[in-house]
């Protein structure tokens, strides 16, 4: 905490030091809820007396932007206002001003701001925006028990040190399940390799394969986490719609022609954010665009579950013959968040490459998780869990339809998912879900604006709403409301200052 | 695994299978010690009989490749050689002929090699190129129970997922403990960040603030890892040469007027590979330059920990006024492997733009284990742990210098390092320690040869020990081998092909 302290300047002591500290809680380097130094140590650091220090703070708390608790300790309080990092508060921050002068490679912020979406939630409102599994579904009293156990038996097993590619037993069952369960390719052990979420994994196709000027082409929309990763690489990002049936590969087509892709980053199953699923032909015309244009096929099939029981289309790395596919299989959903697991399957040189760049920078998940989740998946159990939890799935996804069906206003229109936790709400084009979520944040009611999921060109009238985090009685009241609000701002026709006048 | 088979190419298809096989177990696509397929599967996969199959895995055990082992299955052998992956062993495997032309930004591979140097060891020998702590040193114990009683307590500690920036309540401990136990700067919570390792928290400073052309300037030699780091984003790399008093850091104010650092990445206490600790006099002239050419300083004191239990020389980020000095601290060699943890110290927007990077691609360590190492610090159990381990380090560097001063030949001269894990030795000029290593593994003994550690023109006559990481036996052992291998390679002459003669 930097705390500087002009005795001539006229301006009384207690006065510069909470000053110097207004100035850093607004900035968001001092966070919200956390706890400052104590009265004694604040006089030391500032170089103030004791009685000085007693002062600041009293200055503090009446500002609103401290609270102390007796017994504690002093605390900056939860619902101070974070403004935006761009200009300093306090003329006095001298290491705020010269820092901005430091030009920074921290890229586009669609994935940061939609995590800001999900802070700005009221107590009583349902929050509809993050695509996730309620908490209360996942095997937590299970996986605890598996991670006593392990440390029961062997409390050195916190010593060791996996391998890059992650353990090899877990890699084995891994492709075992992939393919006994879901009809995925076959693949050795040595063809996978495991990272601690999809972000890590997308991270590091990014940084094995892309750099500034290679050509990535993406669904648009498409995972706003990508979006950020490709960016940071310097890609040049081509975006391709995406209609009921999945990709336009006959868009992609047409890129090729001038700029070949060197990477397609594709969700062929249960799009996300749209729902969409790839069809057959689509699937076979990109994967020979892929062979054609020599480009890398990296395949998410993160959200790839299917609650229809039958065998959902196969993977395009079922059909990956040289090699072209990377797929990626994040089992994060269906886990704690401690145990969140990314698979990996690609061959040859394309994964020792990925394993020489995660080398460097990623150790991954401790060797107990890993074991952890290897014993959860040898006993079949996460076998059943998913069942059960598509089924769960299932129910929520009708569930919120059904809703929709009954209480939303025309002119509003959503795609069917069949699978995954989202479904993609389509207004008319005069509509903004950028500001209409202000709005729904002051009713009680958030969800994700479509203009985070666009790479290039954003469109702003669409909004995706999660089915699979709150419990069922939130997410009846939660579209409810969401209705109540689009009935509202659709008869008004009050958004439409600012947004584009597109067809749909 | 790919396994393209011709029917009408004349050749036996059981050759054709175990030669696709075999491609894959050289070029490391399989790995050495995973399972294959069974047969049955093989026979799937290769769309071939049974009796076929079988004869593919006859064929790849005539050839040493593969083992299998009753009841369990079939295995690669672990000591398959592994070629570097420049060309495809088997024609026929298209797969790899392909990917070989796709271009990747996998850097040099310094620290990767570091890596392999450790999988190198015979069974019979001594491992001293392994700079971390004997693992029966760690605190298992005593954070297995903190586990364990987190998990009991709570279950669902396993579901939550932390903040960005890491736990704050250990955050805040972490600021404390730096302040009272290291007398580092006084910190609030918000500015410390909480990384899963070293490499992480270089890699995000490198993130955020490298990119392609930008000018980093680092000791040479210098940490393996942060080379590859750097490279990775493109940096040009400025090699500032070490002495005795730590880096030269006339030199680099000579390198400034032509080529202002934006990044100056230095290890002032405890360096690694050298041990030395830069003196007071280029601390200040450090920081100096730093402001006079806004370079961002990152302070690597990951092996700042010292022996004499006086007060070590303070911390650039004590003398930071301006907020230029990033500060990493290392926990990772302190702790068990699951409960990695680094720290970093920054301020503004500094921490908020690597908060940023971070949000995109790295969640961090699980929840369960920050907390577990809050209690441990918390309960003072850190400190005591620390100080006992400085107590045992001090002993082994004393014991390894001793048994230098009485083994080694003359001609080879090495550094007393006031703390950290190392001992840098140097030889006569004409020597190659990357040859040299190659007479060690035959003789039952590794190091460190201390060409990875050079970002640019490297130097071959050194290499780098490690007293912390084997028993004391070991070490010992260890030791007098690697003294005799010296006095023959000394006494021989006979390692000067190839290696450039250099002045000390």
């Amino acid at each position: 905490m930097d705390i500087d302290i002009e005795r001539n300047s006229g301006i009384p002591l207690a006065e510069q030091v909470s000053q110097a500290i207004a100035a850093q809680i607004r900035s968001g380097a001092i966070t919200k809820g956390s706890k400052l130094p104590s009265v004694r140590k604040l006089s030391d650091m500032a170089s103030v007396s004791f009685v000085t220090a007693v002062q600041a703070y009293e200055l503090l708390e009446k500002e609103g932007l401290i609270t102390r608790i007796q017994g504690k300790g002093t605390y900056v309080k939860e619902e101070v206002f974070i403004e935006e990092q761009e200009f300093p508060e306090s003329e006095t921050d001298g290491a705020t001003e010269w820092q901005q002068s430091v030009v920074d490679y921290v890229p586009g912020t669609a994935f940061w701001r939609q995590h800001q979406h999900r802070s700005s939630l009221p107590l009583h409102g349902v929050g509809l925006s993050v695509s996730a599994i309620d908490q209360t579904l996942l095997p937590v009293e299970e996986l605890a028990k598996g991670i006593q156990e392990l440390i029961r038996r062997e409390p050195a097993i916190l010593a060791e040190s996996g391998g890059i590619q992650g353990d090899e037993e877990l890699r084995d069952v891994i492709a075992d399940y992939l393919l006994e369960e879901e009809k995925k390719p076959a693949v050795s052990s040595g063809e996978v390799l495991i990272t601690s979420g999809i972000q890590q994994a997308i991270d590091l196709v990014a940084r094995t394969f892309v750099g500034p000027g290679d050509v990535v082409a993406m669904e648009s929309p498409t995972y706003a986490g990508a979006i950020d990763i490709f960016r940071a690489r310097g890609a040049v990002i081509i975006p391709i719609p995406v209609d009921e049936d999945g990709m336009r590969v006959d868009v992609l087509a047409s890129f090729c022609h001038t700029r070949p892709p060197k990477v397609i980053y594709t969700m062929p199953s249960c799009h996300n954010p749209t729902g969409v699923t790839m069809s057959s032909e689509r699937r076979a015309q990109l994967l020979r665009i892929a062979c054609d244009y020599n480009s890398i096929t990296v395949e998410d099939d993160t959200l790839g579950n299917n609650y229809l029981g039958d065998s959902s289309f196969p993977a395009l790395k079922n059909s990956d013959e040289d090699g072209r596919v990377i797929y990626l299989k994040d089992f994060s959903e269906m886990l704690p968040s401690a145990c969140k697991m990314t698979a990996i399957l690609a061959s040859g040189t394309f994964l020792s490459r990925l394993a020489g760049t995660k080398a460097i920078a990623d150790p991954g998940s401790p060797i107990l998780m890993q074991k952890a989740v290897l014993s959860f998946f040898k006993s079949g159990r996460f076998t059943k869990h998913k069942s059960k939890l598509n089924l769960v799935l299932r129910e929520r996804r009708d569930m919120a339809i059904d809703l929709l069906r009954k209480n939303a206003p025309s002119g509003v229109r959503w795609i069917v998912p069949n699978g995954g936790f989202n479904i993609w709400l389509t207004l008319p084009p005069w509509m903004n879900t950028d500001m209409l979520l202000m709005e729904g944040q002051r009713h009680g009611v958030t969800f994700l604006p479509g203009s985070t999921c666009y790479p290039a060109e954003p469109e702003y009238h669409h909004l995706r709403i999660s089915f699979s985090h709150v419990p069922k009685d939130e997410l009846e009241r939660g579209i409810k409301t969401l209705c109540k609000l689009l009935a509202s701002a659709l008869h008004s026709r009050s958004y439409f200052p600012g947004s584009s006048m597109r067809n749909l």
